[in-house]
C-alpha cells in the first residue's frame, strides 16, 4: 500500500474509530433503547426515596427508559418486557424483607420465569437501607445478586461494592446526600451496561 | 400471707426448684428439663419430613420437650416458653421461602421480639430443603442463623456444616435416609446444647 | 401436705431461690475460670485496635483469662486450651483476609483440629474493620462464624448483629469510640456466654 | 504527521477496526475475539478438573481464546489482558482457600488493578469444589463472585445456580460426568456471555 494508500485507509478508519468510540447521531453507536424496572419495598419511606435516587440515575443515561414500581405492583410483564431489573430492600432481620421474598418467590410460583430461563441475560442489581452499619444491608443485596443468577441474569454492582445502600438508623437518620449519589450512581452503571449488553445481543 | 397465697407462690417456686435441683449435689448428670420449638414451611411435604426427623432426634434427648409447627402456626409465646429454635425452609431462590422470612420479620413486627431482646441466649438452628445441590441450601441455613444472631441467640450446626439438609431435585427425589439421620442428628445436638445452656444459666 | 409443711417447703425454697438467682460466694453459681482467645490480623493498626477493645471487654468479667495474639502467632495449643475464640480480620475484597483464612485452613492442615471435632461447643464470635460501610464487613464475620459452625463451636454475635466492626475508610478515619464501644461489647458477651456454657457442661 | 506516524497510527486502528468491523452489516454474528482466564488451587486434582471442564467449554465458543492457570502462576498482565475471568477454589472451612483468597488480595496488594477499577466491565464467574454437600460450595462461589463486584466486573452464574460445583467427599469422590458437563456449561456459558459485552462494548 502507497503513502496515499495509507490516507485512505486511515480516513476510514478515523470515521470507524470516530463511531465507536463516540457513537454519533443516526451511527451504530446510538444507544439502544433500553427499558429499566427499579422496584422496592418500603416500610418508612427511605428505601422508597433510594429508589427514586436509582430511577434518577438510570434516566440520566441517553436511551433508557425508567419503570419506578412497588414489588406488590410489578406484574410479569413488567419484568419481561425489561432489559435490566434493580431491586431495593429494607434490611429486616439481616436479609430483604418477606414482601421483597414473597416478589421473588413469585417469579416461579405466579409469574413461571424462572422455568424457561425468561429473565436470561437480563441485567440486575441491588439496593437496600438498615437501620445500623453491618446489620444485614450486605447480605440484603447479596441475596437480591444470589435470586438474580439462579435466573441466570448478569449481575452488577455500583455506588458500593455489592450495590447502593443506606444507614438509616438513629445516627443517621435518612438518606444522606451521600446516599443518594450512590444511588444515583448505581442506576447509571446499570443504565449504561444494559446498553452494553443490549447492543451486543442485537447486534 | 395466707394459705392461698403460699400455694400461688409454692406454685411458682416448684417450677423454680426444678429447674435449681438439676443441678444439686447428685443429680450432676440429669439434663434440666427443655423446650425445643421445631418450625418450617413446606410445599411439598419435603421440609415438614425434615422437621419430623429433626424432632425426632430432639425428642430422644432425656428432658427435652419438643413443639413442631408449621411457622404460620407460631405464636410469640412458642417462641417464649422455647429455649431453642429450630427453623427449616425450602429454598426458594438461593434463600429462604418468602412464608419463612415473613416468620422472621413478625418477630418484631408483630411479636415485639427484637425490642428487648427476648430471644437472648435461647439456642437456635436451621435446615434447609432445595432441589439441587449447590443452589441456596447454604444461604438459606446461614441467613436464618443470620436472623438468630441479631436477636442475640446462640447459634449451633448439627448434621452437616451449617445445619441438616436434603437434595430433593429430580436427580435424587425426596428425603433419604442419610439426609433424615442428618435432621435427627442436628435435632439430637440442639436439644443437647441447650441443656447445657439451660443447666449454665440456671446454676 | 398441711399449711405447716408448706411453709418448710417455701422456706427450703426461698433459699434454694436466692442461690439459683443470685450465686452467693462459695456457691454454685461463682463463674467458673474460662480462657477467651482473641486472636486477628491487621494491616494498618485498625483491627489490632479493636481486638484490644475486645479483650479489654472479656477482661472485665470476672473469671476471664485473655490471651490476646495475632493470627500468625497461634499454635494449636492455643486454640486447644481455650473456651471461645474470637476472631478478628480486616476486609479485603469483601471477606476475611487471606491471612486470617489461610489461618482457619490451619485448623485441619496443621493443627488437625478439625479431624475430631476438636473446637466443638467452645464459643466463637468474630470482628471486622472495613473501609467503607456496606463492603464486606458482614461476609467477613459471617464467613469467620462459618468457619467456626463447621469446626461445631457455639456461635453469638455481640456489639452489632453478627460481631463487632468498624468503619475506617475516608469518611471516618481509625476506630472511633462508638465502634471501640462495640467491641468491648463483644468481648464482654463471649466471656460471659462462655462462663454459661463451661458452667453448664462441667456441672 | 509523516508517513512513519500513519503505520504507528495505522497499526492501532487496525485493531480498534477489526473489532469495530464484527458489528458490520454481513458480519452480524461473526464472533469477537475473546480471552478467558480460567484459574484455580487446587489440592486434591479434583478443581484442577473442574477448571479443565470450564476450559473445554470456553474453549467450544468460536472467538474464544482460554488461558488456563493455577492462581499462584497468574499475573497482572493475565488479568488486564483478559475479558472474562473464571476463579474456581476447593472449600476450605466453608469459603475459597487461603491460597484463593489470597490472589484476590494480590488484585490490589501486588498487581494494583482494584485503585483504577482496571477489571472494570470484565466478565466473572465461579467454580468449587467440596467434600459435602451443604458445607461451603455457595459461600465459596458467592465470595468469588463478591469480589470481582467490588473490583466492578460484571457476574455471572453458569452450570448451577451460581456457578459449576462438585462434591468430592466420600459418598461421591472425584468428578462425575454430570458434574464435568456443568463445568463445560459454565465455561460456555460464559465464553458466549463475554463475546456479548465485547460486541456491545466495541461497536
Amino acid at each position: 500500500m502507497n503513502r496515499r494508500g495509507y490516507l485512505k485507509v486511515v480516513g476510514v478508519l478515523s470515521a470507524t474509530l470516530t463511531l465507536a468510540l463516540y457513537g454519533g447521531p443516526g451511527h451504530a453507536a446510538d444507544p439502544p433503547p433500553t427499558t429499566v424496572l427499579v422496584t422496592f419495598h418500603s416500610g418508612t419511606g427511605n428505601t422508597e426515596k433510594m429508589a427514586q435516587g436509582v430511577a434518577d440515575g438510570a434516566k440520566g443515561v441517553s436511551g433508557t427508559t425508567v419503570v419506578l414500581k412497588r414489588v406488590g405492583d410489578v406484574a410479569a410483564g413488567d419484568l419481561l418486557s425489561s432489559d435490566a431489573v434493580i431491586v431495593g430492600s429494607p434490611v429486616y432481620f439481616g436479609n430483604m424483607s418477606g414482601e421483597v421474598k414473597t416478589f421473588f418467590d413469585n417469579w416461579t410460583l405466579k409469574f413461571s420465569l424462572f422455568q424457561d430461563r425468561k429473565m436470561r441475560n437480563k441485567v440486575g442489581a441491588a439496593f437496600a437501607t438498615g437501620g445500623s452499619v453491618s446489620n444485614g444491608k450486605e447480605v440484603t443485596m447479596l441475596t437480591i445478586l444470589a435470586a438474580m443468577l439462579i435466573n441466570q441474569m448478569v449481575v452488577v454492582s455500583g455506588g458500593g461494592g455489592f450495590g447502593a445502600s443506606a444507614t438509616t438508623g438513629p445516627d443517621s437518620p435518612g438518606i444522606d446526600e451521600k446516599e443518594a449519589a450512590e444511588a444515583r450512581e448505581l442506576g447509571r452503571r446499570v443504565a449504561e451496561f444494559t446498553a452494553v449488553v443490549k447492543r451486543g445481543s442485537t447486534k
